[in-house]
């Protein structure tokens, strides 16, 4: 697997540069340094932050308006209301997958296989780029406002990590803001510290859950931890958190559209039941099965249809991409418009006292932007007078409402406020709920690949509500006396769904309770996780492991294969013949080697005046292309020279590559006949101390090591003859 | 540092007896063992879940029964009250100094630093055994029951730990459940694990926040993290919140005595304000500060406490250790009985419409057990009737109430929730709440480190809710016309004053949040915590390192020190002879060079064919000790023998040293002049693949390797004579 991507390395490359610097900082260089991560930190926040309100602000809007308009037209004609909702759909769907498509290919799709590929070590070209960052945020305005089955949840991650890999190396690969901001944050190590910021801030400002972001960040996309940068990425949360909320604050006074009404938590489900009888646990168990099902079965589905895309359907180039994107937001527009009006509407129950609920609801009940009643006066006077009067949606009656419609024809937000909604007993038939869970789940599955930004968070919400609402009925009509909410089933289900397929534990519990503001059923979310990551392992790995295999992302998980264990290190690398450089090589050789493999770490060798061989160090080909494409080392004599004695002509980051680029190629480089006959001497380039192990390491042991260090080179060399000496604990203690 | 401390040994020992067992095991195998590692989660979230209810129970029930009869008592006179109380408490906390003194001194203390150094690679004796379990629980019964200033949460930590570890091997040392019981988690690595599961259980169920159990876990005390392992952590904290919440539901019928009327969430502060407005930010940075301040001075005063106790107090004997608490106690009690006395009563405000609260309050308002009214019917009628009559404390009117009762003459639980209570203005005066600030500051840092299980947590938390509440008194007066809460003030305080002592963040975070079933004030929990943490560290480390430290626990911490930039691995062992051992060698021998160091692990060097010489593993000192005991492998010929032709006479487990004692000892082991005499060949015991640096790798490499793999030898040795291959991600990722 692998073709085309590169690893990245996170390992300090202790060169002669690197040394030189390092003697010139003093504690003081320090102490900037810590500053300037905070600093940054603080800027990730603000600004995931900022993208995130953006992109709220935005899907919100132009989905207000769209039912808004809607609403208006159907009063005079369905068939026009439909052509209106199908066209503004159309016109954002195109939009995205045309940003996508022509300017941004990297930003399809939610990212998060990506991001965790990049902090497991793999550069995935364009992830990180302006434009991938500029097409996210704008992709997912349109494909989410055009109300596809997706959400924007999975692209916010990706945007908060480009926000972050951006700052860090101060603004897009060709406009920088200044030569010497990126000095600091060029090495890979310390990109990947501003990558997990990033990536918790856009979980944070996804769900508005901070301490969901963190666990986040933590437990599905990093492949390392320190608990220093926990705390970093604690405070990028935190900004995060005050940043949407002042937005929020700002926004109430109704300046910003139909944004802003909600609060801080978006399904708040607080006033639901938050208790739970014994008894309850079957059901309760039940759903975690389903959800363990369904998800597992979601994996799979969408791991065909994402394999067929790319091997047939994607092929053919950017045109179908777009006509495919376009199709399905018809057939979306058709479905979600249609059933409603092929669902009778039912008559409304008995008012329940003091439940605050009124049947029918009236429009603005809808949510907190699909309001039509209330946005009749936003429009301007020379609308016609019909758009101006209070509507009824598909119900003849006024005494009627329509259950399909409730959660179908709606923004997905709105939709998960109903089904997640307290005290609405029976308000939805099961008929409709089988149709809604059909429908949408057939929806989420094609949908899933196509050429937009994408995420699965609220999609599985939508699909796990549903069917937990579904069971909900059910244990209302079994158990009859229990204090039963069909809503609390509604929200277990849509994290058994989430446990099922994205395989999440602890921080999909959290960022379930931070959405939905009710603590007391932490217990029932973790069981129900439990059961549904148990039987969703049983049948395949999670989302974005499945997706990343198919994306041809090389991830090295947690735990080493089974079959490491019976082999050695040696055995890893039977095959190979090393291709290893002396010290002191011709630019010729070094230029022939690097053209005829494609190898990107070389081991150098030495020979001591007694004539034996000793192994040196480790140079990269990227240092070695630097250094040809440089020329100031080239030197005449074959001899080597003497590192203190010479000037240092590099400083550490000018053999920094660019991230998510392909960095120079050895075709790129023009060397000269005079440049070929000259010598260069690698000793002060390379990394002098590279990670060795034994021959006969086995393998387990190799894997760990690697993995646990994010390596990304490591030598197997024969047994030592002598122990220089032992290091132990207590000789990492000493003190200064 | 370290006297009399040993390492844990983390790394797999890939010798003879280990390979052979591996070879025998089949899937199966691994399937088996990983159903076990699940089933131990649940013993260990059960066994944690019902020592946390029993602790609870008995403190609950000896403080309600005291409250009582001394409620009942002062009604006749005072000082007859004041005795009973008195006594009440030094016998409770007699008891706990003997056990701790003559039973399990291990016990004392919160036992926190002990866990993370067991978690960090140093097996402190005594730690996890079963004398320490039982003097934790019982012992922490006693002090806080007694009415300490501490807390029964950090030893609720320390007893999950113990459960764990004790399961792992079957019972304590001397009497296990069956002898084929422990053969599984033998390794030190899997009792790490299982250590790891008992002490978030532990938080989990001390503050039944099991999300922040997870996070504590992994935060404040292990050292290293896999993420498989958060997924069954998670597991054991929800079996804990299972398990508790059930034993609470079942005593709510009144069974439990005293205990039993709370919920799952500890202090609900639920209806307290949920919004802040901006320039409520700056007060609350004031107290960040001052917790940061107080957190500071508090860890800098206990240290030398501690100190001077350990060097010159505890060193007279246990005696001492007992009069010490006696005293202590007897100081508490007055001083909690008598300030409230000296302190005049106030008129009771006008009563608040709808918030439901009364004053005087009724004696039950003062919490859950302590009912004077209530439980006066449970007094059998043997008792005097005037413990039958309705009581009135300290005040001579009905129409007032004693502020510093409120919070000093009475549990911390119910002086807390009263600190925390909203919609109860004014209840305190500044006065009252400075003279409690003082005087619990000065008992705590007394009370820190004498000899019985002491949290910190608790009286953090007094601490912090008093200051407070008193700066939310400032902010009330101040900026009249906003909704403020001083609850809410004083839940920031206790947030504050743990981040400044502590030191955690993520984990306490989320814990404030659980106990509180708070969450939307999470964002301003993390500000305050931000810069009690930052003002904090600007002064001192954390409580528990500053307790490890004085305990010679030498935690490696996460980021190496500064000063190791500069070195390079050869000259941390610059001064050493190394003591290594050839492939055979004479049990005299053995014996003279163990008796000779105290080394832990040696080098064993054999020749090839042609004279050169080759290291060929680590022999670890406890293996030589065992293979001496056992005697079986010694034999006559000074050759290698063929360890494939040889029978195996050693299962890998009898290898394993049991927890948290010396193991064998040299001198233990009797050695005839025969035995003397023999020769032993240690090729296949040895580790033959121990980890390896080259002489000239930076020391911050070498700490990072050493610590992110939990090593406890590593080799030195010369550079490489070649390179036999290269391992990249490509070589990792082989398929079967
Ligand atoms: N200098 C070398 N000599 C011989 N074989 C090498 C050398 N470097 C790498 N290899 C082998 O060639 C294969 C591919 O090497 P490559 O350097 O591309 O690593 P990779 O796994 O693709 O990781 P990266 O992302 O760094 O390219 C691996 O199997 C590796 O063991
Ligand atoms: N075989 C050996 N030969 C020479 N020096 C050694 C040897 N083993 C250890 N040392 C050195 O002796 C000192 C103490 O060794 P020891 O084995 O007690 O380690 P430690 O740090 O105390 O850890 P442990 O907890 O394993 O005992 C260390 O400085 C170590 O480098
Ligand atoms: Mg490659
Ligand atoms: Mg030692």
């Amino acid at each position: 697997g692998g073709g085309g991507v590169d690893s990245l390395d996170y390992e300090v490359i202790e060169n002669y540069a690197y040394r030189e610097e390092q003697a010139h900082r003093g504690k003081l260089y320090v102490g900037y340094y810590v500053a300037v991560k905070w600093f940054f930190s603080l800027l990730i926040g603000i600004g995931t932050g900022l993208a995130a309100v953006f992109i709220n602000l935005s899907v919100e809007n132009f989905a207000g308006w769209k039912f808004a308009l809607t609403f208006a037209i159907i009063q005079k004609s369905y068939f026009a209301g439909f052509i209106v909702y199908l066209v503004i759909n159309l016109v954002l769907v195109f939009s995205s997958a045309y940003i996508i498509t022509q300017f941004a290919p990297a930003a399809a799709g939610s990212g998060i296989p990506e991001i965790k590929g990049y902090l497991n070590g793999i550069d995935i070209p364009g992830t990180l780029l302006f434009r991938t960052l500029i097409g996210k945020i704008f992709g997912s305005i349109g494909s989410v406002g055009g109300g596809l089955a997706l959400g924007k949840e999975g692209p916010l991650v990706h945007t908060g990590a480009c926000i972050a890999s951006l700052l860090g190396q101060g603004g897009s690969t060709k406009y920088h803001f200044n030569s010497r901001w990126p000095q600091l944050f060029k090495s890979d190590r310390d990109r990947r510290d501003l990558v997990t910021c990033g990536c918790a801030a856009g979980v944070a400002a996804a769900f508005r859950a901070p301490v969901g972001g963190v666990l986040f960040a933590l437990e599905e996309v990093t492949s390392w931890w320190r608990s220093q940068l926990m705390w970093r990425v604690f405070f990028t949360s935190a900004i995060v958190a005050v940043v949407v909320r002042t937005a929020m604050g700002w926004c109430k006074s109704g300046i910003c559209g139909h944004f802003g009404g909600g609060g801080f938590i978006i399904w708040d489900v607080s006033d639901g039941q938050d208790d739970y009888y014994f008894k309850e646990l079957l059901p309760m168990a039940v759903i975690g099965v389903i959800g363990g099902l369904l998800g597992a079965l979601f994996n799979q589905l969408t791991l065909y249809m994402t394999s067929w895309r790319r091997n047939s359907l994607h092929k053919k180039g950017n045109r179908v991409k777009i006509y495919e994107a376009c199709i399905i937001s018809c057939i979306t527009s058709a479905i979600s418009f249609g059933l409603p009006l092929l669902r009778k509407c039912s008559p409304c129950p008995e008012s329940v006292p003091d439940s605050g609920i009124e049947c029918p609801r009236p429009p603005g009940m809808y949510g907190n932007y699909v309001n039509p009643l209330g946005e009749l006066y936003d429009f301007p006077d020379i609308f016609p007078a019909f758009l101006r009067q209070p509507l009824q949606f598909f119900c003849k009656t006024d005494n009627e409402y329509n259950d399909l419609a409730t959660i179908f024809f709606n923004t997905q937000d709105d939709a998960i406020r109903n089904l997640f909604s307290a005290k609405t007993m029976r308000e939805f038939s099961a008929q409709s709920l089988l149709t809604f869970l059909a429908m949408f789940y057939t929806l989420a599955v094609v949908t899933f690949g196509t050429a937009v930004p994408a995420g699965q968070f609220v999609p599985g919400i939508m699909i796990g509500s549903t069917y937990g609402r579904l069971v909900g009925m059910f244990v209302v009509r079994f158990y009859k006396k229990l204090n039963i909410e069909e809503g609390t089933y509604a929200l277990l289900g849509a994290a058994s769904f989430l446990g099922g397929s994205m395989r999440m534990t602890v921080s999909l519990c959290v960022i379930m309770v931070e959405i939905t503001n009710n603590l007391k059923l932490l217990p029932l979310i973790m069981l129900v996780l439990l059961i549904s990551k148990a039987v969703g392992d049983a049948f395949n790995e999670g989302l974005y492991e499945v997706q990343a295999r198919l994306k041809g992302i090389p991830l090295l998980e947690s735990r080493p294969k089974y079959h490491l264990r019976q082999m050695v290190a040696k055995e890893a690398c039977q095959s190979q013949k090393v291709i290893s450089l002396p010290r002191v090589i011709r630019v010729a050789d070094v230029a022939s080697i690097l053209r005829s493999n494609k190898h990107n770490g070389f081991p150098v060798i030495d020979h001591t005046r007694s004539g034996e061989t000793l192994v040196i160090g480790l140079v990269l080909r990227s240092h070695l292309l630097v250094l040809l494409q440089s020329k100031v080392d080239f030197q005449h004599s074959p001899l080597p020279c003497d590192p203190s004695a010479r000037p240092i002509r590099h400083s550490f980051s000018e053999f920094a590559k660019p991230v998510s680029s392909k960095g120079l190629c050895i075709e790129d480089i023009h060397l000269t006949s005079d440049d070929l006959e000259m010598y260069i001497d690698l000793a002060p380039f390379l990394n002098p101390s590279p990670y060795v192990v034994s021959e006969d390491m086995s393998l387990t042991k190799v894997y760990n090591l690697f993995r646990q260090l994010g390596l990304r080179h490591l030598f197997v060399v024969p047994r030592p003859s002598r122990v220089i000496g032992l290091i132990t604990r207590k000789d990492l203690l000493i003190e200064e």
